[in-house]
């Protein structure tokens, strides 16, 4: 193994090196979890997929008795040169008049943090400064695609035991298109959505500009992390730097919808278990999302047709998550309330 | 039309003619909902189906700003004498046992309803008394019937704006089955699945009891009701009287699972707009639950491989309402945060 010399190490190597060292799943924490589980007052499984979640947070928190005490949602907010390219059914100031109704609690995302419980932090990252048009050059350079990554990694930083994922960005369904048709291959109108709402004429332009993206930076589109420079945007690296700064830190993550998921797979082609602490908490009715997330072997907690973004639907698992727990942590034993188990025959 | 006196009326006749009397949905206070979601800080649809939610609490509720102040998960209890044929994993003790541990708050049920601030009445239907083996004879006579299914009518009378409709039974999976092998026809063990868990000898011992059952009532299965006082239970009767009671004083109904839909199949049966107030909370993994909801054309709003009964999967989507309608509620309008709407091109 040949060791490089900090001079010779890029940005992208680093980023390498961090997914070398990311911790597995803790199964004895997972083994204390089914233990327990088998004592409950109810039939083995009858649970069904909230025993899974329970089992999931127990292994990527590293505690057999997993905790929701601090459950965060983390949306991250980008602007987009392709934006120009009337891609969007609405106007680029919307992206900061969206951060304002935020911090004012006007949001969707409001909503449902307040109703589950949920802590909420937004990352401006350079609202007012759009990344470069991806079909005529890189949304930005390596090294400014690294250190946002290591921004969105600070999403972890003032703990948490829980991060649902999210993102705002008028332009960045194109984005996201634009990223699963360089990973995956096939038409771009197969990837792309109507996102906000474009008409026909919008939804051919977002056709379009996908494809003029592709076009112009084919053949560097080998590497995942190439790819996030050159097709992505601030808020998708920012929720990759995310997603691995909470495998680092045992903090399960909880995706949202469409563009979420572009952050994701950019990761998942990296490595294919480095979504193993991920749940998808949605299927979006956006574009080919349930296609992405078969992909990537994330089976969707809730399927509500949404395609709001901001966190929207991973704050709506976080809801089920709490709910699933309680069960878990609270439930009484077979034998604190004297419940009489299987019968024999 | 001829009146009929008195003393030609039997109970059915009762229920019948209150079933004619039904309200249907407040089209006033939808169209409100919609007057109001089109203003909120959101691409219109985005937020998919918790849109439709709030505009089905609003239809049933008859309120253009629908509430879920009092929300509340009934669980009715009941015991069945086809239990004694070995039918369940469980010895027919649990059935007092469980009444118990959830006065004790030790239930799955008492923690999804403390996760999510819904209320929790537990509706003891004789429980020590079970009903007749439908094997050899019909569980109970048109009169019990009616005074159970008005028994089950008070889960509504102290004042609810949602109502979740559960219930627990050693045996009854064994007698939701013969409902809808009544109901719909076909093979028993097409319906008939493993409820808490019996092994193969179990499971051929419920298809047998159902066979058995349709076998002994058979020509006597043309009236739903008459269905319901030969095959069903206490349990049964009284949640299809909640789903009636419900419907008549505007409160909206979220059904539980495999055995909390027998209830209303019964309903569907004896008129098809009957469960129009009604949401499938979620789709069980038991037996062949998701083609019965297919047939009464309710899209369950969860699929989590659920099993338990206990209203447990109703009162996890009671948790899903409440984020939807905290969006409707709360959210700012286009007005308010000063956000701009669609562009013009």
């Amino acid at each position: 193994m040949t060791e490089m010399t900090s001079a010779d190490r890029t940005p992208f190597d680093d980023i390498r090196a961090l997914v070398a060292t990311l911790p597995g799943p803790d199964r004895d924490a997972v083994a204390m979890v089914a233990e327990r589980d088998a004592t409950l007052t109810k039939p083995a499984g009858s649970l069904g997929r909230l025993e899974h979640l329970v089992s999931w947070l127990a292994a990527w928190q590293g505690k057999g008795q997993p905790s929701l005490d601090r459950p965060l949602v983390c949306v991250f907010a980008g602007s987009h040169g392709v934006a120009a390219r009337g891609v969007s059914a609405y106007p680029t100031e919307v992206n900061r008049q969206m951060l304002e109704n935020f911090a004012a609690g006007g949001g969707a995302i409001n909503q449902i943090c307040a109703a589950y419980g949920l802590g909420f932090k937004v990352f401006d990252l350079a609202i007012d400064l759009p990344t470069g048009d991806i079909t005529t050059g890189p949304a930005f350079d390596e090294k400014a695609c690294v250190a946002t990554m290591a921004f969105g990694m600070e999403a972890v930083a003032a703990g948490t035991d829980c991060l649902a994922v999210g993102e705002m960005g008028i332009g960045n369904t194109t984005i996201a298109a634009a990223i699963y048709a360089a990973l995956y291959g096939g038409e771009a109108a197969h990837w792309v959505g109507r996102g906000t709402g474009v008409d026909d004429p919008g939804l051919a332009r977002k056709v379009a500009a996908v494809e003029a993206a592709l076009a112009h930076h084919a053949g560097h589109l080998d590497d995942p992390l190439e790819v996030l420079a050159r097709l992505g945007g601030r808020e998708i690296a920012a929720m990759a730097g995310a997603i691995l700064a909470a495998r680092l830190q045992r903090v399960p993550v909880v995706l949202d919808g469409y563009v979420a998921t572009a952050a994701a797979a950019i990761l998942h082609a990296l490595d294919s278990s480095l979504l193993d602490h991920c749940l998808a908490g949605h299927v979006s009715a956006e574009g080919a999302h349930a296609d992405v997330l078969e992909r990537l072997g994330l089976v969707p907690l809730l399927a509500l047709g949404m395609r709001l973004g901001e966190g929207s639907g991973a704050a709506m698992a976080m809801g089920l998550l709490k709910g699933a727990l309680a069960c878990h942590r609270d439930m009484a034993t077979f034998a604190q309330a004297g419940v009489s188990g299987r019968s024999a025959g």
